[in-house]
């Protein structure tokens, strides 16, 4: 139990390598993506790591997978609850679906239909409720106590942190195949699983890179918790239109680590945000979700300083309805504020 | 001389495996990507190997780098002419800017406004021309006896042929590496240059699959050619949405080799292609061109048999207009006939 329970406290890259282990065969490992056309426009090297490729449309497999893969196998025939507002609910569907048992997901009624649609068919009895008057973390923890299930938690988890974590692990492989080295790396960031779980890896095997997170506006509690000191919450009345980013406070788990390693946030207006799925369309030929876009946008935008740098662009998720897809190709005005 | 021109009449799995080589950190190493809902609707298992993400946005880089990496270098520098719809364009013309030479491209007139556009960006000069009036060989002929420079043709060149060829290593490297034998493999053909490189590997090291050619109708040249034992064309006043598969009949060179290697092929509507296009969207969040649906929507509607067997499908190209695929996924009926 000493070599578990430290796990369960500690984020470590060990921990991070035993993921990459866990998920090998059954996560996509992508690629590193470059556009010269971009590259001469921002006069920068920069990188796009699509994780719209990985199974489910987005990276929160890697860590639903190694947390499932870690529950003692006659505990996890209970199966698993998890509450999210859909890349995290696809992600546990499918993992729990690859593991032979059951998962009960808690999602709000106002998430992408799309999202809602492939968490059912990946497997998983889906729960609705309402964002803005009821509390997931309650409706979890009865689902857990109903069921003797366990739950996989969106973010503030090490096991689904180090799965996140393995996203850092092929961009350093790739980049050291291509012999380069990142200044700067820029990651969307909710709740900061993805966040922590990246900056552990880059402060293990490439300390001189800088660690960014993009944020929609209003929802840029890391970056204000980064200048603050302290976890800050957004305004409850908060509204984007990057609906996996939308999170109300930094994680008790992640914030920790992300205020050690990470060097600060930025925040993107929602007309940015959807030129840069734009953008991504027409250079990258992916598909990316409002806020899988938020890194590039801050790339795009210059809100990051990459001028005469090499850039890595983490865009998370790719599941976004094809008809507001479609509005935004258009360039219809279909953003709040 | 007598090994160069062997190679240059007779395509050979050494030509292709010396072809990865010379692109080796130039091309992208696309994945291979998998939808567990469309297995389980289908009743296959589907792999779709996303081009789309290559360098320049199609397969045609892989040939363009490798024929230009194979031209003399004090010949090389007097530059490259090709003539192309769109893909084969801006794979030369980045092929070209990488190797530090001059290209310039005949386009017609009514290709894609993003395809001339970046075939102009990654650095050629693009001259327009009639496709339905105007000979686009005899016009590069001419710009090549001007200007002293080689054409790089779009299909009919073993030097072509051997880089697309590089599409079948890698999927039989990941199918090997996921214990994995695909029974078919789907590819989308215009003057089947993909098609024989690819045919030629899976010849070479897994005899056992059977290779479709995928084609839009009124375009299914090389379908009939197949079933007529010799080449025949398709009618003048034939059009498609599918600009990258709109040659007039199958390759001198390439036709043999398909003849000999290749199972069948088959026609798919442009409302069926459509369609593949918004399933590419919203399985694998990658972006398709309609030429590069093709092979795609053959798996979707049941063209080639697939129930129960491992398949491999190439999603070719991604250079499509915003607007053209804001349509499509609006589901408008943009297509003709």
């Amino acid at each position: 139990m000493g070599q578990k329970s430290k796990q369960q406290d500690e984020l470590t890259i060990a921990h991070i390598h035993d993921a990459a282990q866990r998920i090998k065969g059954h996560a996509v490992r992508t690629p590193l993506l470059e556009a010269p056309l971009l590259n001469e426009r921002l006069g920068a090297r920069v990188f796009v790591k699509p994780e719209v490729l990985q199974r489910t449309g987005s990276f929160k497999f890697r860590g639903a997978y190694t947390k499932i893969s870690r529950i003692e196998p006659t505990q996890r025939q209970k199966g698993v609850v998890a509450y999210s507002s859909g890349n995290h609910a696809q992600g546990v569907a499918a993992a729990a679906t690859l593991h032979g048992i059951p998962s009960t997901i808690v999602m709000p009624k106002d998430a992408p239909e799309i999202k809602i649609e492939n968490t059912r068919a990946y497997g998983a009895e889906v729960i609705l409720y309402d964002r803005y008057t009821e509390s997931r973390e309650e409706i979890g923890a009865r689902l857990c106590d109903e069921l003797g299930a366990i739950l996989v938690p969106p973010y503030d988890d090490v096991d689904v942190m180090s799965g996140q974590g393995t996203v850092g692990l092929e961009i350093i492989e790739d980049l050291e195949e291509k012999q380069q080295r990142a200044n700067k790396i820029i990651v969307p960031c909710g709740g900061g699983g993805l966040l922590s779980g990246l900056s552990t890896v880059f402060a293990s095997s490439s300390p001189g890179t800088d660690i960014w997170a993009a944020e929609p506006e209003h929802f840029d509690d890391t970056a204000r918790s980064l200048v603050a000191g302290e976890r800050v919450s957004n305004a409850p009345e908060a509204r984007s239109i990057c609906d996996s980013l939308s999170t109300p406070t930094p994680g008790d788990i992640t914030f920790p680590i992300n205020q050690r390693l990470v060097t600060g946030g930025v925040a993107l207006s929602e007309r940015q945000i959807a030129d840069a799925m734009v953008e991504a369309f027409r250079l990258f030929k992916i598909v990316v979700e409002p806020g899988g876009a938020a890194a590039l946008a801050a790339a795009l935008y210059g809100h990051v300083d990459i001028a005469g740098q090499t850039v890595v662009v983490v865009c998370s998720g790719g599941n976004v309805d094809p008809a507001l897809f479609s509005r935004i190709l258009e360039g219809e005005r279909v953003f709040r504020g």
